[in-house]
């Protein structure tokens, strides 16, 4: 006999994984459980391993702390970076999926102006299942949407769009500011809510915030790295950035879209200003050089894959970065072991399971 | 003694002029008159000239009918079309104020979410006041909005921003289609209001509509033509467009800003998508060989000013898009044929003045 009454199957239920950085207990689940609990979580616990981190009941999930992430990528796991939540990327590698959802754990359910919880995870899900129009602006907005469509003056060429390899949530109450504007606006908070998604233009970059992001693995994951920041390094809080620059420069090299809006998450706490801006303040000199050159950096046509293309990439890096900072070098060389990890993670399902012994897995 | 209910003054009252196109009377100001009534309007009269086209009362304005645009530009008049909404940009080439909004005459006040009148006027000018963003994308949309500001990762050597020569607005109701669109969704409404201003990136092309649109006449005002439409050109419904790709390259070449978004307006009637699609379907395939000469064409360095750039565009015009119809040819010189007008009516404003007789001034 039928169940007499089913939960209702979440898009993509089987083929996208939940990843989160955290150093503490994941109680904000909670709040999340009606949109989450039908997914697999993959939890990146950061700093001290020997902590216990608390997962609420009913989640499945696997948690990998630092000696998780050292076993399993040997000397490889210098490319992942620890106290920083850049050490989520670790969780885009052993990912098995198609998409990846990743949100940190001071983000809540926000509410739709009529009040109504918003399911952020199915918002990205149709991102990233329609297409994006990067290479000419539609004025009303992504025309796959409901009640929209492409406007007078839009190519008919265009209108299949090109597929969606990112999904770029936003945030309302606390919003996503550097240290110096923190500073200046503490008590600035994000009231409002537009409903809107729209691709980001082929060719022009964008600010890309880890904190509420959905990404085609299968399209760009291999571009998805978030750096070398936090302990032992001179920068912090600019892994996102790093990932949405590259991620960015090889969507449009591989024709893949990028969009950015809706969903809205609730950014519940403000981090500390003062901290932000020692973590901080190398990028915000580093950004005037690194904008340009990933501004003007072009891809060769041979590169076809993500993985080409992160490649070379790198070289350019150690090429015209290297002079601005002997970092990036180093940053260089980590996104080449990034690369070879992840082949070695993902191009062979059986070596890869061999080595993924996560600790912690709920089922 | 002082009034003792002053009216609020309208912001930039005595530095914009409001160009409608029309066949018929402008009952349709009624609705605009809280925000249009201390403004000049310049009616530009399309059709038969010996029509009286009935303004309401206490509309400062001037009326252009197409006996006296022949008169003020004498030959040179056939470049402004006849027949068609196109006919507006003469009213462009007579103003002598800095701004310049333009609306349709089916074009009503809409309201926002909360019910309100939008100030749709009042809207565009903030937007023109503020800087534009063309360089690097702001995920929260216009950082000079209040409450918004640029998010982290946005370059500080970048937030002073570029002057900003367009605004252009949208439309609830009756969303701007073109005729297959209309045809195959007859009964699709925009209900969607996006609280959102945003600047289209450099390097990328809008199709740009004339029913709600505002712009700085000193900045870019040379390029606003509207090009050669209707009553014996073989297409319609491509004037908006047409400037808007030519406005947006000349921006982007001389580091200006084109903004979308805010203000609505509340299009009331759709039009015939028969008789749109006779206008249009020449565009609908010559736009799949306009859009990508646009997205390649590129200006000259000593381009300097918009009317330099402006017959240099003309030029590629002839050379590159004179092999898909002879029309762009004929549109090429109109391009030229406007420019010497626009400079004869504005380089010397004792000139000008001495050979603008306007009918109907109620001033």
């Amino acid at each position: 006999m039928a169940d007499p009454s089913p939960k209702p199957v979440p898009l993509l239920k089987d083929q996208l994984d939940i990843v989160i950085p955290t150093i503490r207990n994941l109680d904000f689940l909670e709040m999340w459980r009606p949109f989450f609990e039908q997914y697999h979580l993959i939890i990146v616990q950061d700093g001290d391993p020997n902590k216990t981190i608390r997962v609420p009941e009913g989640f499945d999930h696997e948690l990998y702390n630092r000696n998780d992430i050292n076993r399993i990528l040997g000397p490889k796991a210098n490319c992942i970076s620890f106290k920083d939540s850049a050490c989520r990327c670790f969780g885009y590698m052993v990912s098995k999926k198609k998409y990846i959802y990743t949100i940190d754990d001071d983000c809540f359910v926000a509410k739709d102006p009529s009040g109504k919880d918003i399911n952020a995870l199915e918002q990205h899900i149709k991102n990233l299942l329609s297409p994006s129009t990067p290479y000419f602006f539609n004025t009303l907005y992504d025309p796959y949407r409901e009640g929209a469509d492409f406007v007078r003056g839009y190519p008919f060429s265009l209108r299949e769009g090109a597929p969606t390899a990112v999904s770029h949530g936003l945030w309302l109450n606390i919003p996503d500011y550097d240290a110096p504007t923190q500073l200046v606006k503490p008590r600035e908070r994000n009231t409002r809510y537009v409903d809107a998604v729209l691709t980001i233009p082929k060719g022009t970059l964008f600010p890309m915030c880890g904190m509420n992001l959905a990404f085609d693995r299968e399209l760009i994951g291999p571009a998805m790295y978030f750096g070398l920041m936090g302990d032992g390094q001179p920068i912090g809080r600019y892994d996102d950035m790093w990932a949405g620059w590259c991620v960015k420069v090889i969507c449009d090299h591989l024709g893949l879209g990028v969009k950015t809006g809706l969903p809205y998450i609730w950014h519940s706490k403000a981090s500390n200003p003062f901290v932000n801006l020692k973590k901080e303040y190398k990028g915000i000199f580093w950004q005037e050089e690194i904008i340009p050159f990933f501004q003007s950096a072009t891809l060769p046509k041979d590169c076809t894959s993500v993985q080409n293309c992160y490649i070379e990439l790198s070289k350019q890096v150690k090429e015209k970065l290297g002079a601005v900072d002997p970092y990036f070098n180093k940053l260089a060389d980590a996104m080449v072991t990034w690369i070879e990890a992840w082949d070695e993670l993902n191009n062979s399902s059986e070596e890869s399971s061999s080595k993924q012994e996560p600790n912690g897995a709920a089922k």
